[in-house]
């Protein structure tokens, strides 16, 4: 089940408006379950880098079902998933992405917002999320 | 001068609307004068392959401040710009990206579709730019 | 606004002139606000792997509008901003790269050095902005 | 036996000052016998797209020690060199490449200008190596 456009609008709008209430300059991707882009929006004056940034969390958050903060929880020096960024054409591991999750446990696709510190970054990507549904997948058996 | 993200959703809107009176499924990409993704739009059923192409056209069409079929007609086999898709991390040089140049004949950036025939990509792109202003760079000096 | 050709020189002779002062053998990259390539210049006997490390640090200190240095203290191990170097084809995060910003706020570019310690190449690329104005952005908004 | 800053810089005035007789707007890339770059310059007004050109026609012309154009020729389909721009990075194989040869015949580097038409492009190229002295190898043995 991929995320419609429709639904992937939706969840930039109330990125946006949490964004603006932060006082922040956000890039926002949204990505479908093949971790393909499905929309992208970069406020003005937010950061040129953040756009690379926020695109690879979207995919990371997809590529393996959970926010990008606790991969990067598990990619530390001696952690076991230690150096995972190299794989993938590149991850971003630190908070700010999350899978979007419908109410019957299907991953429809993800959310990638930087621009500000990974609090606020997090912040604006748990708003878009909660648009749609939630970042928690159910145990296996899950779908796409 | 970079295309505002205001603009962006404005020249978003109107292709969308041509897609749609073409009865086609489009990307739909818009970068800014430095070739950096400002906004991106995958409309449903859209091909997943049209993502990459149609970002390509944007920023081609800012590489080089043209239509992206005007560079194809130069890097045909024997043509004097064979092989130039090769630079830029990759160039798409046939229709469908097209500058964006406003009153002031400054290029603020690009537009770039992809979706269905290049004469349809060429349309959609063509109703996003005019939303915006022109394709047509006057003689230098230009700025961006 | 971008720098111009005739700045970007401006910079690289002041870098120069402190390169000779500290006796080392330095690689000086200038980019515009979107990051791309304005003017390159690398010393005689300056290491070779330097080039790429000039030319990314200042896209680095672009794509995010503040010293590589600052980034560098946030993307250590433990750090909220780990592995970010894995973004945008590869960052440098570490002392060199400087935005470069006019008297009216606005950041026109920025420049890169590598060849010698970090202390002497924040030297040096201090030396290259100062030429041209500050390092220092003003709270938003700031525009490009 | 690589070239100098000093020659490079040499190189890249005539080249400027051969473009502004043109009323062309070029990006000018010198590489040394590594295939690495020693000098770039990007006048005002060049197009963004010819920044990688540039850098990639001196690498394709110290690579294999001759023009551009020449594996051009070799490279068209049906040719025995077709396909070989997928090398290396990435080669451009059209005119504005040249090696620089001294009066020993040693190649001590290329020039690379991207910007106009291939025919301004090779001139103006020609100018910048012209400087430094020719583009003809001897034949083998012939050293860097």
């Amino acid at each position: 089940m991929h995320v419609t456009i429709e639904k992937a609008e939706a969840a930039i709008q109330q990125a946006i408006a949490k964004a603006k209430e932060l006082n922040t300059y956000m890039c926002i991707a949204v990505v479908d379950s093949g971790a393909d882009l499905k929309a992208f929006y970069r406020m003005d004056d937010a950061w040129v880098g953040s756009i690379d940034i926020s695109i690879k969390k979207a995919k990371t958050a997809v590529f393996f079902g959970m926010p990008t903060g606790e991969i990067g929880k598990l990619s530390q020096p001696g952690g076991p998933l230690f150096g995972i960024e190299h794989s993938n054409g590149g991850l971003i591991t630190f908070p700010g992405g999350l899978p979007i999750v419908d109410a019957d446990g299907v991953m429809m696709g993800a959310i990638g917002v930087s621009g500000s510190s990974v609090d606020n970054d997090h912040a604006v990507a748990t708003a878009g999320m909660k648009a749609l549904g939630t970042a928690d997948l159910p145990d296996h058996p899950w779908r796409t």
